[in-house]
């Protein structure tokens, strides 16, 4: 079956084939060979009976495209995978066929299928993460202290330096990770109760049983059935929802920087990249892009997923099955915009220059708060901010450097000229002074992520999953 | 690109064709192809241009796959595919590719193609919200007067007939079936202005151009571009999303009404249709879940797409992108629920007894109202509905029959014997009595519905458009 | 009870009123004396009873405070209120006092005087969506014909008019208007049905009564019971949700071009508007700052009411309430966002100038495209479009303008020089010859617009319910 | 400003104050004291300039209503607060009203008294967490081992027991307790950066005030501003939005058993509580309806902080203004819900003979899995699974009990009778034989659960703020 265009053009060929039916249905089988291996090592089955039926888990050995239909009328991807892995099993062993899935549920399978992909998801989503956060950490090294105008309400403020916004950046992203790393490992957990989440058929020998298969699949210790319990999940949901949160505030600033008329940054171009069907100039921002329609889209993703938790009783209808597509999507689109911000981090553009330039543009009104402050600490700070809100409206009507008006008032005031020297204002307007302690600010700032962001890369914690179950 | 099988689950085949490359594709084909037409017919271009442009307009004969593939790096769909109809133009006619796509923008084809292939999801929604209608006009022929227990915040409540709930369900979905056929004519519009919408290249031609692409298209007269104006267009897909919600009451109702206790309604069974890969005695509620499924994800579809609305001067940047994935993810999600009551509500299983046993297991509570407002017009409401809640509460506690507790009280109260004639409450258990107002609204409200339906399953104003454009 | 600051902020007290308690209880009570009322002219209470209710339906008697705080632990808010109406008849008429609320239940005197306070929310959105298109149409006027630089994907794309863009942000809110007031009427409906909906208390009377209380509260023709179908109702919270996103898309507009760095408008300042705490000279745009607020809000307001839709039975568990509370949630926060663009746009500040410039100060690449197609009509797209391509990013690296480099690829080129005239190419330069295309549109788009608007503004559906009902 | 009344129903009274114009005014001045305090400490203003302004720093003085309608001008709720503080501190001491507000901005002191009424807002989330886990784990000492019939898919399944049920909710609130104990740590911070976060005013001076506000105010060690980075913030609020997830599970559950032909469960009744308007027997579930009505809002109110995230630069426009009112929204919806399923926990009637009764209601066909599973033992899992499938719908069709018609299939068929005893098939039809397994894993969890619950309840990280800051 295949995927709305407008979909695959958002995500990431990698992570749409974690979510793609052959992916899955592998993962169902390891969930059904490890079941069989368990309960063999627990006398459940015969050993035989579970090499039989472990021999034939293989997804290529079936018609995947087929299992997906007939689960439509059968209501469960479950059950067709069952049929014919119990069909096929019966090729070998008539009596190894007799207890394929045995004690298991649809929902054992399916649950415990999706953790296995979202495991290969996370190592996809830490990789990128990791280098993500790399990347800006080698823009801090080469840009960290430019200065830069720092804009509020999307107004010019004030002086900040590049470095202040990459540690802002990077604080998030390393924040994000961290909360992942500690989000996961509560989500990822076998699925395995039985028909009703008691282990019934296997009666005293369900929890020994549940240990094996969680083993067997690398997943922790488990701690009970989660059908219709998924805080712990969901949970991760949220986490994957508030990392693209922070990527779109990232992709928001890129593409306010390297608007045409600003031109402080500007993503790698090349062959093709962000080209226009009709006008020949365009070096069109397409990573900010791909990030800013993932962000469009996660919230409602992260919606979907608290608002499926109500499931009914022992299984729910309807909101799990919903759940889990919007699961898949939130993967799906969550990589889309991590991965295209990776990628143009490694070669985003920084214009110094042109941040002095812009920094200097506004006639020096940026500085109105410095000055303000300064004269504040003599006139008080009602008086001096009224005083430069009246310099800063002239200074831009007619067309006046700030610095000119502030050093005549100045000289026009005794008490204030008695009290500030004029090389006090003066230096106020350079913008090293200016962004002197958004520096500092970035520097500490830095020393405590670096070492975090060391940490969070060398812990790779699904690394191992990266290519494949 | 593999759907995830979560997503394709929930869908239908035909509805997830509509949204595939292949389709999108042709679509954008056709837009091409109309372009070239219409410029020809203009004096734009030459007519053999024209010729040759249409001749490959054909996605059979190029690689989908590797246009969405090349469309990440280009930020756009279009890009490659302008590129390689260009190309194949070429081959044939070196001067007609000069002209391909010419005085059109990426958002022109894409917009206008989405347009044309939503019409045609419009046609698959059309005819099975119509068949859903037709079932259930004639569920109301059959069982229409059967009375029925009514339930109000999930308690018993009083008597109605299933016709009246039935009469509810039609109301909401002729409703949405109306709104939908005033809506789609605003929504499906041709896109066309150019690289910034005005037409530029084409000048004082460019209104006549459009207006023969759009008459090609068999669109309605262009109303101008809507690049970044999408209200009529997001108003549709809120459509969309109210007749979600109005199948997910249906569903709830039924599958309330279909638990094991309750057993006044049951889906269609049959080979393999809502079984359970552990319990042999299950029939699932499929259909039901299938609409709930969707009206988990379609809310949060439209919210996305009014959340997309802010978008940037002239072309969005991530808001529209996002917006096209979600569109095609509210119709896919919407007719997996639509097509599933459609079917399930063609087999519908009524169980006119069970709904009398459900009526007449809560000793007689639920005709409460009935009697005290009898009582009222004697005793007065405060008075009759205080007797009434106390006389209640006694028939549950004392499991005794209410009607046995009212004749006592009646016979107790001299001014209510002399008032009240025993028959009258004795009349008001009688389930027949108790459901009268209800079986009267529902066949006023039936007389109002069927024309309204027969009209709008007459109109089919997109069936021309069922079978692919 | 006090609402939360943060949300007060970013309302309206005009819209706050309308929602809060003194207004819905009044609400109520217009409710319940039309019923009285109704019911004496059809002889079912007497006319001694209906005047005696309908004498004391005036909200100020009550205590509104007491009454919602009751209606917690009642759970719901009719009762607490239906309770002391009653105690407050018997104080003057004993009789009447015992069929106050008669036939009645909870959700139909609460969904009505939801409908009768959002009529007056409807005029409030009415008015000052009139406003604001008053005011972009002399905008018009004043700078309709202004060059502007047209943007894509938040970069630079080639030349449009102001007034291009104003046609754009016209369009959206002239459909929005006419969508509200096809959708309004649908959903501004009497609830009225009894217990479960079949007004079975007033027998075969019902009908009739129904259709006087529709008369006395000045509401259309009853159409049946909605208690749990809410279709047309929720499907008029969408249209305000899409008001609120065709307000995003404008506000976004102002915003970007309001940046320090652009300045092409500005939003009105005066006394205390958009200040800071901190910078002497910002001055933030705030009226932009409400409607993007809104905008962040409504999407999920909507969301919330279409996820509500699934209301079981005869009346909902938690949905219809909650659904309630995110209504007027919707109108609160998108009245905030309406009203901050209709007082701003009444005095927003255009800078033609500055457009100019802007337009000037890119190296001429924004008229790329308009050169590319000139040439392309003799060496055809491809080989033009890589021509500018190439012209475009020298004249960036390089510092020169375009037109320079154009004229000398001009001469340089025997083919071209010898069909394309040097002056062709000079004039594709000048901003008002680039514009003019965008300025024949537009004039177009208005010749549509103006008639509409003006139709809207008469009709002022709601005007009789400005002040109160 | 009055609230909208059904936003009021649906939330606490307790709730609503901590997000109230006093609570939030009290904490921006506490804000502001403490900056005062913290400068004179650092010798960066004067101790009596410190005293001054700390000694007005009372909400009790200042109009509120002003406050916040004044507001709206401005565009920030701290602009007319600093102003009234400014002109207060003048009126004792005119040196120290010129460094009110010394150093910082708008969002330093909004955001910061966010965290201080959210600490509040975290103490009663915590405390009624910890009641209602208190409830259920008190439930299960009385009814943890009563027989209960599993439902998958809203349809009968198998047997569990009532104490499985409750370690499923337990496990769930006991996990949110726990991620909410870690969340709120990471977001409960001072917010503290100056105009654009570099505390630029401050010099050197910047990070030992910070340290010394954030100890004033007993919030944790400052780990740098946070402005426009939300996610540790927005990742708590997700919390929030899991725990009502959780909520409406539970409250899904209670209400389809306290359904009137379940009555399984029922939700504590008394004077008023959950009475009808219309209907003297009504006892509707108000709990469980408070908590959906929360679980129908809180997915949107964490949404609405996600797509927040965008924020702009150093100061967001609209979204972070949207965040804070989402954000009390998203509190005070919670509150509801969690309140009134604790309230109800309290005092929950449990029909342990209903749950027997329904049991056995359905002709056995609930064990039809435990006879399968018994006899596929022996004639394999497929065989056997038809077999019990084939029985169930003649147990079903004929209204023969499964138990006779498996009996009389053991008969039948020599294999079967020769390998499986008779009385081993009857007593599965044992309901406590039956609910045994599930009995065995919930004990088995409530061993786990019991001691974590009481950690958690010892643990009152926020007890200190349950009565105001």
């Amino acid at each position: 079956m295949s995927l709305s265009v407008f979909e695959g053009f958002l995500s990431t060929p990698e992570m749409l084939e974690v979510f793609a039916g052959p992916s899955v249905v592998q993962a169902m089988m390891d969930f059904e060979a490890a079941l069989a291996r368990a309960q063999a090592a627990e006398g459940v089955i015969s050993r035989d009976a579970a090499l039989a039926i472990a021999g034939v888990c293989k997804a290529e050995l079936y018609d995947v495209e087929a299992i997906v239909a007939a689960s439509r009328r059968a209501g469960s991807l479950a059950i067709p995978l069952v049929a014919k892995l119990t069909e096929t099993v019966a090729l070998f062993n008539g009596e190894a066929s007799q207890v394929v899935h045995w004690g298991s549920t649809s929902q054992d399978v399916i649950d415990t299928a999706t953790v296995l992909v979202t495991r290969r998801a996370m190592a996809l989503i830490d990789r990128d993460l990791s280098a993500l956060i790399a990347s800006l950490l080698a823009l801090y090294e080469r840009h960290g202290h430019a200065p830069l105008l720092a804009r509020t309400l999307m107004q010019p403020a004030s002086v900040t330096s590049f470095g202040f916004k990459l540690a802002g950046w990077l604080a998030a992203l390393v924040g994000a990770q961290q909360r992942l790393h500690a989000a996961a490992p509560r989500a990822l957990q076998l699925q395995f109760g039985g028909a009703v989440g008691s282990l019934a058929t296997l009666g005293t020998q369900g929890p020994a049983v549940a240990r094996r298969v969680a083993g067997l699949l690398q997943l922790p210790e488990p701690q009970g059935v989660w059908h219709t319990q998924r805080g712990d999940w969901v949970s991760l949901g949220c986490e994957i929802g508030v990392l693209v949160g922070s990527l779109s505030k990232i992709a928001t600033d890129w593409a306010l920087m390297g608007q045409g008329e600003i031109g402080e940054l500007a993503e790698p171009s090349g062959a093709g990249r962000g080209g226009s069907s009709a006008m020949p100039h365009k070096r069109n921002p397409v990573s900010s892009m791909f990030a800013l329609a993932a962000a469009q889209r996660a919230p409602q993703r992260v919606a979907a997923l608290l608002s499926a938790m109500a499931q009914e009783h022992e299984r729910g209808l309807g909101n799990w099955q919903a759940e889990l597509a919007e699961w898949a999507g939130l993967f799906v689109s969550a990589h889309g915009g991590l991965k295209a911000l990776a990628d143009a981090a490694a070669g985003l553009a920084v214009d110094e220059a042109r941040m002095l330039v812009n920094l200097g543009s506004l006639r020096g009104v940026v500085h109105a708060e410095a000055v303000a402050m300064r004269m504040a600490r003599v006139v008080g700070k009602p008086k001096a901010q009224a005083l430069l809100e009246m310099l800063s409206r002239r200074a831009l009507a007619e067309r006046v450097e700030l610095k000119t008006l502030a050093l005549q008032a100045l000289d026009d005031d005794a008490v204030l000229r008695a009290a500030v020297p004029r090389a006090d204002v003066e230096t106020l307007f350079d913008p090293h002074v200016a962004a002197a302690s958004a520096v500092a600010r970035a520097d500490e700032a830095l020393a405590r992520l670096r070492p975090q962001a060391r940490a969070l890369a060398a812990a790779q914690p699904w690394a191992l999953f990266l290519s494949g179950a």
